[in-house]
């Protein structure tokens, strides 16, 4: 059997060009002793698989050269050798980028029994879901009534988080570019505000603005102008949630940070960056109290979608051009 | 009785000018009820006073122009007119920035009878001894063995971090920059490291080879490049105590933070701003463990002394030159 896969031919520099993602294509060995085969149905594409671009090994191993791309997947096991799963089983794995997924059967994870469509698990219910949970409870420790601010809140992650932080009866400004994501966020009771053709004093006044009583919590995933004015509105005993620095990952020159960190002293704030995958223990705890909302439609999300596995780069680019509201992914023919 | 006290003539703009700082004089009125009058023989001056002194509530309230400057400083009570307190007794409260203090008794807190000279509870048993031993235990919860970087390290906080840290089985590294500095730091088997002529890339540099092994903890005072640097060297579960950012105090324009605070993410780590003052209920549990050290000896601590209250701006103004080591006192005729 084929897979077709995508591999990368160089580490970029700044923006990814299209030209460095490779289609390739190769026949499947035979399945050994405990693997499975997977037809994908959703691929994700997803801002961290930035960092994975480089030859330097931060906090996940970068892309090899030249081998498949990895990322989260959906799909269906069309063969097995292994046990603990059956042909027809829908499943998540990290063989992403690519059609046809073989992989040894404990790294693949069936789907709950949850009324939720499929790529629900790359989204709301999954890393991205996870992460906004985990920055807002874990790290932000956001509390009922708390001023809740998020940069990039029409993302996958941000507005995941908006929805959570305003669940839990918090005050929540979200900053978004484009007017129909604005439009999106008021919908959600969300006060939006824009950060274009602004500067960081302009967009500190806005966000002054649609949270006058400061900010207790300020959920990061951009940087730039955004955290500069969110540390001139925070509150005493505030505190920062640092998911993503979505501004600098394509930077070719280094940004500078933010003028005003000394802020931190004066209102005695706590800035913290974290990985969602070393607080995976608490997954159990995020599904059971998240996965009702989404089922019973009580969390809006959004979705945008490209068709077919050649479109997966541009998808992926998308992400840098915030040509997506809500979560990024790929639709595979089944 | 006459009382010499300072004032400030307008807030400044940058680093203060001396012509800003007025020596004025005025008689006191009798003592009120539940008053003493104290006869001050060390002031302190301190790097935080710089917030003290622009119109806006930071943490502390302004100096309020042509009123009596304040500080910390200790004294004797000359007269009393309240149970507590009795003439003889010597005393620290925050009647600094003048010869004699008059002030209610229950702002005025007696010295413990520990066999210290007096002028150390100013420095290391005072305000800065109690900010280093806060930032490094309840801040950057320090364990022994970590990998602990401190700014400014032979400043008032930043030689008793060191010592600290070096007490609690710590591999230190301290960035300061005049010879004298750094030959101090290594005679307390501190790794001294030169922030002289370099850029935060050869800082970054200097400190890798200092501490090999990474970065667990970092004691900020200083801001600028020293932060940029620390940054690139943290280790996974970092934490930085934000003390201070010297560095920006004076500065006329926005100074750019770093360009990589995205390493919080990568490396997980925790960067916390904190006021002392808010901590000052374990004052007791930081005298019980710092101050038969420092009684036996085991705390080296340095003072840089300036004689006559006349000279109490230009010790202020030494802080932003680098002019002090350990402590910077004001030492009256007694």
């Amino acid at each position: 059997m084929q897979m077709r896969f995508y591999t990368l031919t160089d580490y970029p520099t700044g923006l990814p060009d299209r030209a460095l993602f490779k289609l390739e294509s190769q026949t499947l060995p035979e399945l050994a002793e405990g693997e499975v085969r997977i037809r994908n149905s959703w691929l994700s594409v997803d801002p961290y698989m930035r960092g994975r671009m480089s030859g330097i090994h931060t906090y996940v191993a970068p892309f090899e050269l030249g081998k498949p791309m990895e990322g989260a997947a959906i799909g269906e096991v069309i063969e097995s050798n292994d046990a603990r799963l059956n042909v027809g089983d829908k499943v998540s794995h990290m063989g992403g980028w690519r059609d046809i997924a073989q992989l040894p059967a404990q790294e693949v994870t069936p789907l709950p029994d949850i009324d939720v469509p499929e790529q629900a698990y790359l989204g709301v219910l999954g890393m991205p879901g996870m992460t906004a949970w985990t920055g807002l409870n874990l790290i932000a420790e956001c509390r009922p009534g708390d001023n809740v601010l998020v940069s990039a809140a029409s993302g996958a992650v941000g507005s995941m988080v908006v929805q959570l932080a305003k669940a839990k009866g918090c005050h929540v400004v979200g900053i978004a570019g484009a007017a129909h994501k604005l439009a999106w966020l008021e919908s959600l009771s969300v006060e939006p505000v824009s950060y274009r053709d602004r500067n960081s004093h302009e967009l500190s006044d806005a966000i002054r603005l649609a949270s006058p009583n400061g900010i207790d919590v300020y959920y990061e995933n951009v940087g730039g102008i955004c955290l500069e004015a969110a540390l001139s509105q925070l509150n005493e005993g505030a505190r920062i949630a640092v998911c993503g620095m979505i501004n600098d990952y394509n930077a070719e020159e280094p940004t500078p940070g933010p003028s005003n960190l000394a802020q931190l002293i004066m209102r005695k704030a706590k800035m913290q960056g974290f990985i969602v995958a070393d607080y995976w223990e608490h997954y159990p705890e995020f599904l059971k109290e998240v996965a009702p909302q989404v089922s019973a439609g009580k969390i809006d999300y959004k979705e945008t979608v490209k068709e077919g596995l050649e479109n997966t780069p541009e998808a992926f680019l998308t992400l840098f051009e915030g040509g997506n509201t809500g979560k990024m992914l790929v639709k595979l023919d089944s």
